[in-house]
């Protein structure tokens, strides 16, 4: 606790100085170069850059080493008394998930299922990347609006399979409907990564700006949690006239003002944030105690992602602890302590192993966590996003258990256009996984915002 | 580069104000239990204390089915163009050494070559203790004196092996000889781990010192480099009468003073080190931009230990990438730019895989990153042993690429009696491992100066 309290002091200086040396005004988004090229060299001006249908397969040959890697997985040393999953994923509950995974999980019928939405491949800038696109039935009467859904780490597309349905159908009160383009992020999934060094989040907004134009649509919506609320962040700054609306399930501003505001409220959580909502930010020493706790596997990603590839790559069953755990604490930190994680307290093992096969079947893991050490290379962190302002309508949904929380004032501090916050008693991380239906209701009510907006806009 | 002018002002300016506030003097270290129980609690009070001896055992079964994972490991996605090993371990180099320890590592002969040392195993606290003890032969005029060497992370006994026969011959210039004691850490190779939270470097100390006891021992010399180094740093300051000298390969103060001492030099450094070793310590934004890009697998195995240990114990070229990362960097930094991590520049093939094999073999690799977890828990933070002063004789041995550096004034913050500094212009961190003559001769030079010191004492 004495380190937290030099940490929380050494920040409210440290950061009141930086403050007083470096107020400034922002000047103009910097410009990305939207033709960068990131696959092989020779590739460059080659490429099919058709829109090819793709589904994802299950090969016997495929399934059957999967089958064996699990059913032969070394075990690692017992927890430790009582531990549950506070050291980390509970050893005790590893043969269960390996079981299910090689007995259990009906390899063909899930299949089945994650190809029952149409996919495509094309490439772009030198990357095949993998979509979804769902256009919505319905008459002529009814407004289509395109909508760009992005998810995170260690999600996957698989994430929004039960909300697509529920977004690409009319809904009593809404008189639009949406078409929905789910891409895996580069490195993710089915989408190739990188063959070389700089493919952040900005860059990424960048691709997925030039697959949406690829797709027929110069201006649409765009929704992100995790990974994909960063990349939403970042379009929502870079092309504030393509991106009609932005809605967000961990919408996090991160500039002077906002880091300012968060330290006052360290002392005086009441000038901050209502009273409901302040155990979501403070006290701070806790939030620096559990970003410590909780945040080894960024610090990790970030640094060597190469080095823990290797295990992850190799390992199912590692590749199930790593990943399940974070399913664990971000559904519910107090998850922690229970035996089994809390793991299927809102999921089924089938759903969560569907998200595992997203990684294992694409042998992705590595170029998927490379995006942390992307994002923050010396060169994409001198980007600041964050310090550049945004006229981009933004909806912000914050479930309780969300990962960071900020009140509407700091991230109206960027985005002056925040039409509306939805604050949920419930949720954790995975909100559109977890919760499909509050999740796509909140994404109807905010587009609705967004349009009135615009037809507002466009009256005066 | 912002970051972290904004993590160096908010420490300095932070650390001062701490220092304002806590200032004091230390009072009396804590006293540990001597007895406290690590096993399985039905085991206490019918453990078998004898001191059994012990064969490293490579089995048929073991080397076949670790063979047919290391060729059926499946490959990471390929390196970033020119990453080299600067993303992590470089995973183009990765089929050579699965290659190597499947088909040419010769298990047979290492197994003989690592029995060819006498080895025990006495149950301590509850834990089967694993130690190589060699005792010279030497005629009786000569003396004989008790040496405990301490391993670290991702190192084992194994470390030792060059530098044991160095120790163990009378060398010309010193009338004594040293018995050497060389424990596997509890948890690490062949001793067990705790079977519940707490067991840290002190106590871990604890046990050491009931080791020696055990075999006779009531005061001896210690030495040791990483975790190694910070058991011993425990031992001669928790039992100040029973350890005779310390020499350390990594003697790194921690304390009001010499935080006060490196920070007042990130802005002075002429007065705090001598220009010829500045670089060692300074620019310190360039020390933090280290700590912030090496040291994210301490973060991780401090938080999340069984979480990566469960991909880690189940694939061996995931292990071998994971530690043999370690002995690239932490021999040189700069081989992080070379394609194959100069893993080979001062150590063969076998001598690495001599010590992957103490990890793989007893499947420890997750009880021994624990270790981490346990040290920097709230409870065993608190013991704060680096705030009380110690007056064992203390030794320090600076290889040019060790980890940290601290000049003697620093050191002497806590080490009255800092006998002697060897500063070396070659060497990384693991210095026995790489240059055993180098450390073998200093060793003997210390504790040479520790007899004398004593001699002295009994004299006045």
């Amino acid at each position: 606790m004495a380190l937290l309290k030099i940490l929380l002091v050494a920040s409210v200086l440290g950061i009141a100085v930086w403050i007083g040396v470096n107020l400034m005004f922002p000047g103009s988004p910097p410009e990305l170069d939207p033709n960068e090229w990131w696959g092989e060299k020779d590739l460059r001006g080659k490429q099919d850059t058709s829109i090819r249908p793709f589904k994802i397969k299950f090969t016997d040959e495929m399934i059957k080493d999967l089958k064996s890697r699990l059913s032969n997985h070394r075990k690692p040393a017992p927890g430790l008394e009582g531990a549950a999953f506070t050291y980390g994923f509970n050893s005790g509950r590893l043969s269960w998930w390996t079981q299910y995974w090689s007995e259990k999980y009906p390899f063909s019928d899930r299949e089945q299922f994650l190809n029952s939405v149409p996919q495509y491949v094309t490439n772009i800038q030198g990357l095949d990347v993998h979509f979804i696109r769902v256009k919505p039935k319905v008459s002529k009467e009814v407004t289509v609006v395109p909508l760009l859904l992005l998810h995170g780490w260690p999600g996957s597309v698989r994430e929004f399979y039960e909300a697509i349905p529920l977004l690409t159908t009319q809904t009593e009160g809404y008189d639009f409907v949406f078409e929905v383009i789910v891409p895996s992020l580069p490195g993710y999934g089915f989408s190739q990564g990188a063959v070389r060094p700089g493919l952040g989040a900005a860059q990424i907004g960048v691709i997925m700006k030039n697959l949406m134009n690829r797709l027929g649509h110069k201006k649409f919506y765009i929704q992100g949690g995790d990974w994909g609320a960063i990349i939403a962040d970042t379009m929502a700054t870079l092309f504030q006239n393509e991106i009609l609306g932005m809605h967000s399930n961990m919408l996090m501003v991160e500039n002077t003002c906002s880091t300012l505001k968060r330290l006052i409220g360290a002392f005086i959580p009441s000038l901050i944030v209502d009273s409901h909502l302040a155990d979501r930010m403070y006290p701070l020493t806790k939030y620096i105690s559990y970003l410590l706790e909780e945040f080894g596997y960024l610090h990790l990603q970030a640094t060597k992602p190469d080095t823990i590839g290797v295990a992850l790559s190799d390992s199912p069953a590692g590749l199930a602890a790593y990943i399940l755990e974070k399913f664990s604490s971000w559904t519910r930190m107090e998850h922690r302590l229970k035996e089994d994680g809390g793991l299927t307290f809102r999921f089924t093992a089938n759903q969560l192993i569907d998200n595992l096969m997203m990684y294992w079947t694409s042998n992705s893991i590595t170029t998927s966590m490379r995006l942390y050490a992307e994002n923050m290379s010396n060169k994409n962190r001198a980007l600041d996003i964050g310090r550049y302002s945004s006229s981009v309508p933004a909806w912000a949904l914050q479930a309780k258990n969300e990962l960071f929380y900020q009140p509407p004032h700091m991230i109206k501090s960027k985005y002056s256009n925040l039409l509306g916050v939805t604050v949920l008693d419930d949720g954790g991380h995975f909100i559109a996984f977890e919760m499909p239906k509050v999740f796509a209701e909140d994404v109807f009510k905010a587009v609705k915002a967004f349009r009135e907006f615009h037809k507002t806009k466009t009256e005066l």
